[in-house]
């Protein structure tokens, strides 16, 4: 089976990008990747993108990103998995490679929420949900994590204030990204007292939306080598899904397609929990971060804060988590989020990583989630050294 | 590499549902084609889809209809290339399976365009073209395919009546078809006098929007072959793009992105247009027809008409087109269009298309396309003696 390896990252900063259009953003991270693979000579796109259809009117981006970028002709097409997109849009791309019909494909996840033309961000965002049992009755995504969080406190004891670890170190390392949406510190005193959102879900548990494109350009590990000088083995790939509804789960507090598609992508690439370096996660809520870290292997059921509160997931823990600021700092394109992770765990592995740096990172891993879960999809790399 | 064959197909008739949910239309699709295949050892799902998110508030059909055919857990997406989706959708199913990291694939087409919640199908449609240079001024899909119809008109000084031809045998082929959405024959001395929509485009070229739902299911041939009595190959599969904007192309007149991927998939079969037995394609309008017929190699420009005028399309003919109704009279489910369309070839290969059937059809070709052709998908297809 063909190897697959990134030769090309590319990422816009993640914010409110009111003067660049959605087609503008895409180029602008694919532009980066193809210099960054120092390579036009691309065979297929897949673009990560779930709100596109609703916020600008405008579907169809795979021919109209191909188009615009100058590769007019290409197989193109849009993977959407809620906000697991982007990361759902790597696995096609990884499989397209393996098969050995598409020799070298260009992700790109875009996401611009600041159109509005459609719909709200909000509203479309909750067609991530079961539109006719969980949607219909108002329901939001910061609702659903709401219920998990509160469950999650009162199954295993604890308190809100448990979950500041994970925010703060988000801020922590968003403030040394300079592509992140906030670049503020949050104290930890302070996290507790944030303006709730749905209760217990408060503005510091929950990561901010914003604009942003990010790109990798993959192919064949053989051809890689000759291509550029460091790169990066997608060592392991998997997607899987749960339930949708959160009403139809076993157990709310566990996060099942997490646990398969982390236990199927470390076992592809040979590793375990222990091997990884750096653990790109969907920290889109506080709370989400915890379920990651459980159902990925890293902590016990109802043991994922501790990590946090032990300042285990820091740069210098024990397995460090969003390391550019995560969703929560570096901010959450949705559909692009899970391209953005992969371009960061790369940066990581390459030695590219700025005051973001992990030291002596060699594995790393990226899970992005959909739906409250629904969908996961987990990638390690590696760089050899 | 793998070869891969199509073991099970399933799908619902074409109309509309009102008291059918998006989730039951697919799940008809998926348990009438599990059946077909004799299996329910799924590891993928591709879900072809355009319109839910804006119609029924409802993305992220991978997790739900996963969930909802009792596949829980495996990997599942949505595909996405407007009108072309369906199509893309099996293109993803074949390199997944081809990447041997995906044994057996299911592929499900389903669009519900009376639900309409969310925007109106018009207006979702839409966001087919490009937003900001097409749609933004209000045209519509049927009024940039009476742009190209007037110019093909112009340019090879033809008569709305020469586009008689397609409706009036796709009509003749949806009579015999049960799941067709029209089964009334059109006679060519009222296609001229159709309800003008977008002139030229009157009411008889152009293809009804139905409700539906059409699955397949692929393995790798080898598998294929011990599952069940008449696998059906997959001989070649291509998508390309083109140009977004009508605007922005060469020539209004030739579809690229139908000549590339038509081109590339009958070189990857080895077969020539000749030895095409039946071509189920993209009669979203006549002139879709036409220059489909044209790009694909089965007429010289300006010729397309022609082989609909001599009766060439009929089932009778060199080339029989629109077998079960087509766009036109089996209803066009929009993003179950593609996977439709393969539906119908296998029925012919296998000999299993009742009275639809085209004598001795052993080698087949669908062609999707998507946003006026700026997407084509086409597949050959053939069942060895």
């Amino acid at each position: 089976m063909t190897n697959v390896s990134i030769i090309g990252i590319g990422a816009t900063n993640v914010g409110e990008h009111w003067d660049t259009s959605l087609r503008h953003l895409a180029w602008y991270a694919v532009e980066e990747a193809l210099d960054n693979a120092a390579t036009t000579d691309i065979d297929a796109l897949y673009v990560g993108n779930m709100l596109a259809g609703s916020l600008s009117h405008q579907d169809h981006l795979g021919a109209l990103i191909a188009d615009f970028s100058g590769l007019r002709g290409i197989e193109a097409v849009t993977v959407e998995a809620a906000d697991a997109s982007g990361g759902a849009a790597i696995r096609q791309a990884v499989l397209a490679v393996k098969s050995g019909m598409v020799q070298t494909a260009l992700v790109v996840g875009v996401e611009k929420v600041t159109d509005q033309s459609g719909s709200t961000p909000v509203a479309a965002l909750s067609t991530a949900m079961d539109a006719d049992y969980e949607a219909i009755h108002g329901v939001t995504p910061a609702a659903l994590a709401a219920l998990v969080m509160r469950r999650y406190m009162y199954e295993y004891g604890r308190e809100l204030v448990d979950f500041a670890g994970f925010s703060v170190n988000a801020h922590a390392n968003g403030s040394s990204n300079p592509k992140a949406m906030f670049r503020n510190r949050l104290k930890a005193e302070r996290f507790a007292s944030g303006p709730v959102i749905a209760d217990p879900v408060s503005l510091f548990d929950a990561a901010p939306l914003g604009d942003g494109a990010a790109a990798i350009i993959v192919t064949s590990s053989d051809r890689a080598m000759d291509m550029v000088p460091k790169p990066v083995q997608v060592s392991g790939s998997a997607l899987a899904t749960d339930r949708i509804g959160l009403h139809d789960r076993q157990n709310l507090l566990w996060l099942d397609a997490a646990e398969s598609s982390a236990r199927l992508a470390l076992s592809q690439a040979g590793v375990t929990t222990e091997e990884i370096d750096v653990f790109e996660l969907h920290d889109s809520f506080t709370i989400m971060a915890a379920l990651s870290l459980e159902a990925s292997g890293f902590a016990e059921a109802g043991q994922g804060w501790q990590l946090a509160q032990d300042g285990q997931i820091g740069r210098d823990g024990s397995i460090p988590i969003s390391t550019f600021g995560g969703l929560k700092a570096r901010g959450n394109p949705v559909g692009a989020t899970g391209v953005f992770q992969v371009v960061e765990v790369v940066k990581q592995l390459r030695d590219e990583a700025g005051e973001c740096q992990v030291a002596g990172a060699k594995v790393g891993m990226a899970q992005n989630l959909g739906g409250t879960g629904a969908t996961a999809v987990t990638h390690v790399l590696r760089i050899r050294d």
